[in-house]
């Protein structure tokens, strides 16, 4: 497989083409973002553990019958992806109240959401990504309500085998963002990548955050964090592996 | 009826109790505000007009059989409503692009909105009456589904009557914001006023803004079009009752 030219730069990744028409090569950064971008800084050693926890996650929800745009990793930092379209939207699945959605409804910090909240953003750097409801959505032709109930379901599927992963390994799934694509055959398959900063993940036993809301709020290094994350998934899946065997 | 306590003041309005347990005395006033409640004017005849076209519009829609909270007017400025306690939800409904869906949303501005689109704003000045979307003011409790879904059907019927009604007149209703509330006896009505401070209207033949939107975009004297929405109401309920004679 050989790297193509730069399609895209986002926050914390490269993509760029193949030789292969619909294979995409992306590339984990260590640049962390806050404030929608306004600050920005590089950071040791967090796009080796973003790749590789995106690495597990992904395999497991193809293993359980989510359908995504993962291929394979091929450098500690390098993975191959189907080439999707990117809908311009970010779904956002909620199971506790935290971050935006406790200071702009003043709900308390950590409320269980039952049912867990779906939210969606129209993903657009100049309009500040604003957030929207399904029928400004279908109003506006940013999506259609289809596509809007598809998201949903696929998020939901996410959210159930990720929730039970996490907790698993005394983890909290707090929330998470999820990105979709349609494929060169229009399907829609969950793609982006799933990291620590992507969701928000609580120690059951310390309480301590192990994703970027440490980089957020200022709270020491967020790699420590990620790497526990990554640890004991990478224990979680050898186990699992072995039983199996 | 007696005029009791000061129970409420709003942007352009104070409620006030009165000796029947189930009758509130609404005072329309002349301040008009904007920017949220940043910028206050007091525009002579504003109180007396939003009141008289209130007064119509309450009076057309339960002919029509939507149940609301409108009794009667007792002078210029004075109407009698039934005593609901107001939901906290303010329900707009959006049939052309314009004010702010239109800077959030880069939307071209007038651009009809098929279906029209429902908005569900918490009334909370503190949190300066965030936008939400259903699931989350579930998970919050805010309202039920129910009681989300009876706003919306509620708020169709009033947008139907209501475009009609102003297209007889040559006026475009553009949008429009409602609130509800529960009478005594538990049933969720549509409350508040019904004027061009809540509503957006256009002359369909002059373009020109006969609403609120004269005083937040600094046009002029705003009483010029609520004036001429007054006078084209009167003349066709002059002419209906004429025709039902």
């Amino acid at each position: 497989m050989e790297k193509g030219s730069l399609l895209y730069t986002g926050k914390a990744k490269n993509v760029y083409g193949t030789n292969e028409p619909d294979v995409l090569w992306v590339e984990y950064t260590n640049q962390a973002t806050a404030l929608n971008g306004k600050r920005k800084e590089q950071i040791a050693n967090k796009g080796q553990l973003n790749s590789a926890i995106s690495d597990l996650l992904f395999k497991y929800l193809t293993s359980q019958g989510v359908t995504n745009h993962y291929l394979k990793q091929i450098s500690t930092t390098v993975q191959l992806v189907q080439r999707v379209t990117i809908l311009p939207i970010e779904v956002v699945v909620r199971n506790y109240a935290a971050g935006h959605f406790v200071t702009k409804y003043n709900a308390p910090s950590m409320q269980h959401l039952v049912p867990s909240v779906h939210e969606f953003y129209f993903k657009d750097d100049a309009l500040d990504d604003p957030f929207m409801n399904d029928e400004q959505i279908i109003a506006l032709a940013i999506a259609t309500q289809t596509e809007l109930k598809l998201m949903r379901q696929q998020a939901d599927m996410v959210n159930i085998l990720l929730s039970n992963l996490f907790k698993e390994i005394g983890i909290t799934l707090v929330d998470f963002k999820l990105e979709f694509g349609y494929t060169t055959e229009h399907q829609l398959i969950l793609a982006d990548e799933l990291s620590p900063d992507n969701m928000r993940l609580i120690d059951d036993v310390t309480g301590n955050s192990l994703d970027k809301d440490v980089f957020r709020n200022n709270l020491g290094d967020v790699t420590v964090g990620y790497q526990i994350v990554l640890t004991r998934l990478q224990k979680l899946f050898t186990k699992l592996t072995e039983e199996n065997n």
